[in-house]
């Protein structure tokens, strides 16, 4: 998606260490006009899906998911974190691990809130290795619902966890693909 | 506002200990139907007072800010929480105690996002005691920024957090304000 992809050129900052920051608009402050974009864009992918719900994690999956909820006319569901497994019998939970910060956390949902009547679209904004979507992928599974897949806002395609989904399957919807960056020039190069 | 009234009282659940439960469409699933007619509220309320930025706090006050950002044509910040206190120099930051859960947690934003340019809106889901709007409006003045007010979708009346910060002249829109609870009989007083 081009509008995505210019915006990172023009204020992503490529880190060393492979770390794409694009808190300016994305994770910590916020665009609604370019959300309500990207929103629209995973509507006019998944419209023809059958989604009766999306599911995303805290936090910042929640804005993207909301903007692609209003445009789809669909309930969003978030699943939150914990640092420990939450064991109610009330909800589904998954575990995650997260190769950013090199710790596992758990991700619930209430099970009233998911059911074998629900088609899933999972929105996220970022995929790098893939372990947020199996997680969100497994309270899916859980609640014996369907999976129509997944809309991504930024995928790091060098990191392959995307292409193992697709591999597997998966449907996966990036609206743009990191094949790769330097930080040393600050370049990066999308996925055509 | 009648809209949301109307949902509080169909879906929402009264627990005892003043407990309101409104997970079905405010903070675990969410209506984003819903939260647009509450950021074109907030919007329409706060259309003529200059608002540069909105500022709320992860996880569930983000849904309705980006919706009253997109309304008001501006960015949305959240600011993040944390378990102990932010020592960055990057970032401001104000401990919040946390009357539901009796901790004290800590909420940052990076000096890169507020400044003293910014004319800021505070929006947030939920307003009890105000712990919440006095760490984000600490925030706002340590950014040296200056406060529009805050919009909040549900507001307990009862628990006074949101009359003592009107008598501190803060201006404060809340979209519901509840005047009393029943959990024997889930009966729910809207302030008139």
């Amino acid at each position: 998606m081009e509008l995505l992809e210019k915006r990172i050129r023009e204020e992503g900052k490529v880190l060393p260490g492979d770390i794409l920051k694009v808190d300016g608009f994305l994770n910590h402050r916020i665009d609604p006009m370019l959300l309500d974009a990207l929103g629209r864009e995973f509507a006019r992918l998944y419209k023809d899906s059958g989604v009766t719900k999306i599911l995303t994690v805290e936090a910042s999956g929640i804005a993207v998911a909301v903007m692609a909820g209003l445009h789809l006319g669909v309930p969003v569901l978030f699943a939150k974190k914990h640092r420990t497994a939450n064991l109610s019998h009330d909800v589904y939970a998954a575990d995650v691990f997260s190769f950013t910060h090199k710790t596992t956390y758990s991700i619930a949902v209430a099970k009233a809130y998911l059911t074998d009547m629900d088609r899933v679209l999972i929105i996220d904004d970022f995929l790098a290795n893939g372990a947020a979507i199996r997680g969100l992928s497994s309270l899916v599974s859980q609640a014996g619902a369907s999976l129509a897949g997944a809309g991504i806002a930024v995928e790091k395609g060098y990191q392959g966890g995307g292409d193992a989904l697709r591999g597997e399957g998966m449907r996966i919807e990036s609206l743009a693909v990191i094949e790769s960056m330097d930080s040393s020039t600050g370049e990066i190069r999308f996925r055509r």
